[in-house]
């Protein structure tokens, strides 16, 4: 089975697990696991940040990051096909009382500065005032668009002149500066909070960083525990993760597949393929008569693997788990049953 | 430093990061990590439910469940002392908006019937209706007391009668069975969820086990991806934890331990000590003139960790990576540093 | 001063205070006020329903409904532009705990059938699904527009084929029926519950009016206590607002006074005006080189009061306290104001 | 039917009547109700405070209150038996996501200076801190106690020391400061804030004060709003609010009323009777064979009315719709109801 569901299925190699066998473990709830602390300070180091806090997964690390930046009764401004928005059970109401306000961020999934001064809410005697902005980068709804530093200080300069901080959900942010050929901390400069998953095209087992500065660190680590995940000897999987933080430029194997795998899929009749900029390939099944269900169950029957993200669309997702055999293969797979289809 | 601040802080051996290495693991948000499932069906087992899930900490365990048992608007009945309601940065409230209404449990922290039945809420015009009973075993506050399953039994009946589901905080519950020589099941048994800690004395890295029926566990897994919990390669740290549930034998050596400390500790001038039942020595420093902050600095200057409970009550736990030795050292350093007061 | 900010600023007349003091009372959270019941019930009829509830305010009736309506973690559907969202001090999410998916209701503010079709979300592992659509008539924001009875009915079919009630904020849907000239209850036969104010253009000093069957009623009581609402001689309030459902035909001269009050300031150079179709008129102050806010404190100076909806945007409103002579001689004022501006 | 159920059954007379017809008013939601503004400002200087907020129940002004003095994530120290915590829904935790620490205030409802000190949590990594400290006076629960302001003051400074505000539920405050033949504002003296209902034994037919300081009443009008209570010409019901602020004196014969059935119902073989200090008897029918509800079926059928408190409590009130006849006659009905139980 070549399984192109998502770069979260990756299993660690050889040299992680040897890393979770040897980990220096402690408590890291009294800040004494070494691996941990090692972790938490590289990965601030990468994104260019202050300090930097280990959660066990990527949801806990925006719901954790937007919590810690608003106060009671504010407005969060966020982009409509965002995961946090759509992905994570509600949490901002649910976890945060917090109303959204959605900004369409159009094709690539990134507001402009109008939008953002548009969607700014100044607290008055019946509205909410605007407490937060929060992009994403790479945008997995869009289809892993790698979108330009310069748009995100763009949007991120206008909010901080209307006095909000700024929330970056980049669970794939190093694809993104891969994608843009730029250093990591590029990406974050103009942000106050990054969240990136190590558990994704890095290639670790669990877990996620946010990262920020001293102080909203210090705050987050007490929301972090509120939530459930404040760890033991949590260095066993920090350990991978650690080495995680190494394979930032091997994810451009990832993107280079993912092209071929579009290319190759572009040539089936009845496929339109959405050009990938990143390590995600959106297929519309439309033409071909099909909807993605289908289409996904009928490639899953010749052992190829993907998500529905729409109706008629589904995702496959490139990752350290295959490599440009797997992809060929799997476009050879898919073409047929499209082929196939009366 | 001989560390008794908690059991939390034993680390792995080196068969546990052996397991953690050799982990067959999936995604486990996709259901696909064998090690994972298996941890899950065997925890499931031990304490004699049908389902389990395997959440990063103790404290997510417990808030999955008290969401996952009731109702927006209801109230929850809680001893007043337990873990659930005092540790955990209310979440109760924060995370689920719920009342509690607490009992008190005098000095072994379990309230009778009657208290269930007195602090039981009939849905009104101007009240919550009650919607779950939580109790703890062994209870940490009261020094680690391991609650006889009758006195479980009874509280839970009572709620029972009055249509009420009941959550065991047993974080410490194998403590508890080993204490009163039954097994685990038994101390479950008339509880509907159970939520234990592989990460404390079982000796794992991280996780605890959140156990119930099929059907409630299926809806608690949506719970802990809300909390964000949904971890990916899980089973690296579920490996260890598999191991974890074969050591629940094993406490009867950090209980006696816990008797030997406290018998030394009792013949201290000054010192008085709650006879421990399973791995936790409350000691009282009112008499030897000292608040318990101070005492525990000048422990700590001698190479002894506690916590402190209260204005004048140290907490010592024993467990894992402290033996017989360790504990008659610590105890006669202890000894010396409440003699050398003036 | 002729003062158009809102038809909320009428005063009862004589006959309304008469009824303000000879109203039968009693204890209306014991459900004991005869002039609460009879208002209720004739509330109820008029909208079609089996039952009312008499709250404080329409924000306090949209709030209570929307809770009622829904469960622990699910998401509204409402329109973008809608006062629940927009103007309730983000309650949905504050009082709830409840997110929203905002639909844009185009020109008119009503989501078309296939809008709402997109807009649902079923439950599922990382989504709180779809539990309300909220839909309002006339829509406020839009400028008053009247919303057909078939578009509400198609938006509402929609829904109910999803499974999910509808609630309509019909705070002016009276001005929505007398403009289309149909009945009231045509405007919420297929809605599951509605809102009305007394305390606008029907000119009752306090009070809103939630419809909805017997038992979402019951539940609602419960829920207006909850927040607050449960008022005790409640029918000297009552007793001027049954008067003011004898209103409804009236509302008529308020909607031919802002036709006649558009028309005229139509004719000023500068101001862009939008057809009336009840008692709002918008005027978009752009090309007359103004912001709202200016063009508001001009207005004050010479006698007339209106209020912001936007950088460019006024809102006056007719309503029962102003006549024919009073439109003319506001938008005279007005007139002058534009044309004085250098 | 002597109706004894509550002081909120109290029906407003022709005064009250004639001040409801003839009450300037204006939208309140603009502040400009002039009888609004009148009763807020009187009612601020009757309790000592610098500034008023009319809503329209008592629960909305305690939750107000709350929320008002809270930040997110806090909790509220609160007295085991009060009607903040009892009665409303659990609007603590439902509408502010407030935990509560229930302090017991013993036979007259008020917490000891020790026990506000032992309640108190200091924030720290595990534990919310606490925010608030709420009082009531008189004791609603405990029947009708009239705390003295001494006690109160005790609390307060407590509390002040540790750096939390103190909200007073002063439903029946006034009761209270009669009983203990002090001024109103010697009862609030040492508080920070104070709802006290109009419509109790002061005889209005709609509403309550909530007082505080001009900042906290600012950020407390907004609350109100959040809640739904933001009302239009509320002088309808303010003006006659205005009156009952002439009523505190009154309380004197509702007190003497509750005196005189008391003695005369302690002469009936089988109750128990509580002192009143003010305008509540609590009846206790245990040893009479008879549960509460029972008993209070008897009255009924007699043509006497009273509220259930516990199994086997009884609760009869005085009030400004029943004299010294009422309450003689009253007795005498009871008497023989239970004369009559075999």
């Amino acid at each position: 089975m070549i399984d192109l569901r998502s770069d979260t299925v990756t299993k660690p190699d050889e040299e992680m697990r040897e890393a979770a066998r040897d980990a220096d473990v402690g408590d890291d709830v009294y800040g004494e696991d070494p691996t941990v602390n090692e972790l938490e300070a590289k990965a601030a180091d990468l994104v260019g940040f202050e300090d930097a806090l280990y959660v066990p997964t990527g949801t806990m690390g925006n719901q954790v990051a937007v919590r810690t930046h608003t106060d009671r009764g504010q407005e969060v401004m966020i982009e409509r096909e965002s995961h946090v928005y759509k992905w994570e059970l509600g949490g901002l109401a649910q976890l945060s009382s917090l109303q959204v306000r959605t900004l369409d961020g159009g094709e690539r999934g990134i507001p402009t500065p109008e939008q953002v001064r548009e969607g700014y809410v100044e607290e008055d005697a019946h509205r909410p005032g605007s407490g937060l902005l929060t992009l994403e980068n790479t945008h997995n709804s869009k289809g892993g668009v790698a979108i330009d530093p310069e748009k995100i200080d763009a949007a991120a300069e206008a909010a901080h002149e209307l006095g909000l901080p700024v929330h970056l959900d980049g669970a794939r942010v190093m694809n993104a500066a891969v994608a843009r050929d730029v250093p990591p901390e590029r990406m974050t400069e103009s942000v106050d909070s990054v969240m990136f998953c190590l558990s994704k095209g890095l290639g670790a087992p669990v877990g996620s960083i946010l990262a920020g500065s001293e102080e909203f660190i210090s705050r987050a680590r007490r929301n972090r525990k509120l939530f459930g995940g404040g760890m033991r000897q949590a260095g066993i999987v920090a350990g991978p993760g650690l080495l995680s933080l190494e394979n930032v430029a091997r994810l451009e194997d990832d993107h280079e597949n993912a092209r071929i795998l579009a290319e190759q899929l572009a040539g089936v009749e009845g496929l339109s393929v959405q050009d990938p900029e990143t390590n995600i390939v959106l297929v519309n099944t439309e033409n071909a008569g099909m909807p993605a269900d289908e289409f996904l169950d009928a490639c899953e029957e010749v052992g190829v693997r993907g998500t529905q993200f729409d109706t008629h669309v589904a995702r496959f997702c490139t990752h350290w788990d295959v490599d440009r055999e797997d992809v060929e293969d799997a476009a050879e797979k898919v073409g047929e049953v499209v082929d196939e289809t009366p």
